[in-house]
């Protein structure tokens, strides 16, 4: 019997647990700092049992031994909250060294740095999924299924440990399971993830500040499924924008300004009407048909 | 009876066609340069009846009587197509005085210029319906229902025809009608529609132009949703983006030039690590909490 302890019964933490525990092999622990979440984890049965763990650590402490007995410890807390959670976890002595540690956090490198040196056995991932929703209500089976499940071991991660966590992802999850290191995935949501809810916001906010009253009202009115799709991302959570650009902020910053000098190519091609013309230099239509043959790449 | 002609029979003539022949108080002549579509179209009674105009003209000149009967004339073919062909049934005297001419065009400034001085009862429009088909074999029914359907009248323009073109596209094919000037309606859809294709192409030339080879690779398995929305009109097709730069090139510049200073204050606001704290200040939290509230503004 593999016992499994996740910290964070949100839509992430509730949904892999939900996941987790349809197996016969698996026993879930779920570990809230809400006595409701616990309450409700239990009664819709997402765990096998549930604990309050407060600030300052379990309500309970005769509940440390079903700590000590994990093999596994998910932490699925808002980003900021997963070293904090981690630590508390050690100095408390809460963990037995076997076990594993790993987060669903969507950004790595800081995580994975400060976490590694807190605990030998912490591996740094991150399931691609989500919707909109949150909380434990949010939780459902399957949310995981085909979706890309990244791992990022460091030189010092144990393969063992390793194999471990990425046969879960795979055989008990249904995930596509990636692995890069930290800084390549921090390069890469910044690119594909955390830049686009910059860039979307920015268009709704040139949107919002159209000074000419006939034009906003008719933009209002007129904007249909191009606006809406590539709005999206820019119209979301603000929080989750926020912690993107702050947990993220290097990357994103990086690809902004790659983007910029993109986007300034394509503005200087349209000034100075390069449409098509001129075989030997870039031209508006090459960009767009290099972007529509390639746009496929990142979507299979 | 009134009698409907329609040159151009691609994917929105094609679609108008159905819909419009569905009502027993309509006939509709489909009007191409192809035999074949004519053909297609008089078998999968799409049209009434379909004749066939070359370059210099009716391949058979006794059609003409069938033209000159035309109450109104739907101009659907591709947007540098529209002023040619309205001269050319100019020019070989093919329209009653009284026959109504419209267009379907994306853009409307320069063509209602042009048009209103060659034909004085014209009318600029321009459906908001479209799919990624293209050609007679995409043409369906209820395209334009619920979808907006913008008229551009000028001072010029005689209201009793204005009101004839609205209860059509209102009545006839269940669009919403919208009726704003020709330079209302090209700033506009250069702000949520023509501009959104270059933000769009720019974020798949900043992915694709990525020069860290696993960053690249870890992009292009890591990309899901939030990727695929914001870059689908960026990757689309590059004739139609063309096109949008070209005929509405002002407007786009104007648009993408106020979008570059929204992505710049964005930007600062990250390096200079402004999130939320200072209350006065311009902030990302501030930014991105109105851009959520702004954005269902634009669906309703």
């Amino acid at each position: 019997m593999l016992k499994i302890g996740i910290v964070g019964l949100g839509l992430i933490g509730g949904s892999l647990a939900v996941d987790l525990r349809s197996h016969d092999d698996i026993e879930v622990l779920g570990i809230s700092h809400k006595l409701e979440t616990c309450r409700q984890a239990e009664q819709q049965e997402i765990v096998d049992r549930a604990i309050l763990l407060l600030n300052n650590g379990l309500s309970d402490e005769a509940q440390v031994n079903s700590l000590k007995d994990l093999d596994i410890l998910f932490i699925c807390t808002p980003i900021d909250l997963i070293i904090p959670t981690l630590k508390l976890f050690i100095e408390k002595d809460y963990l037995a060294p076997k076990t594993i540690v790993t987060d669903v956090g969507s950004v790595k490198n800081c995580i994975v740095k400060k976490a590694s040196q807190l605990w030998d056995n912490f591996i740094g991932g991150h399931p691609m999924a989500g919707t909109e929703e949150s909380g434990i209500s949010a939780a459902r089976a399957n949310l995981f299924q085909n979706a890309t499940y990244v791992f990022t071991p460091t030189k010092k991660t144990n393969e063992t440990n390793l194999n471990i966590l990425k046969n879960i992802a795979k055989n008990k999850l249904g995930s596509r399971v990636y692995e890069c290191s930290p800084e390549t995935h921090d390069r890469a949501v910044a690119l594909i993830s955390h830049a686009p809810v910059m860039i979307s916001a920015a268009l709704i906010k040139t949107c919002i500040s159209e000074n000419n009253e006939e034009v906003l009202k008719a933009a209002k009115q007129l904007a249909s499924s191009g606006f809406r799709d590539t709005s999206r991302v820019g119209g979301g959570n603000p929080e989750l924008g926020l912690m993107m650009a702050k947990n993220n902020r290097e990357n994103v910053l990086r690809s902004l300004k790659q983007y910029q000098a993109n986007l300034t190519e394509i503005i200087e091609a349209i000034e100075q009407e390069k449409w098509s013309d001129r075989e030997n230099e870039k031209n508006l239509k090459k960009l767009l048909e290099s972007t529509q043959r390639s746009r496929p790449d990142f979507l299979s």
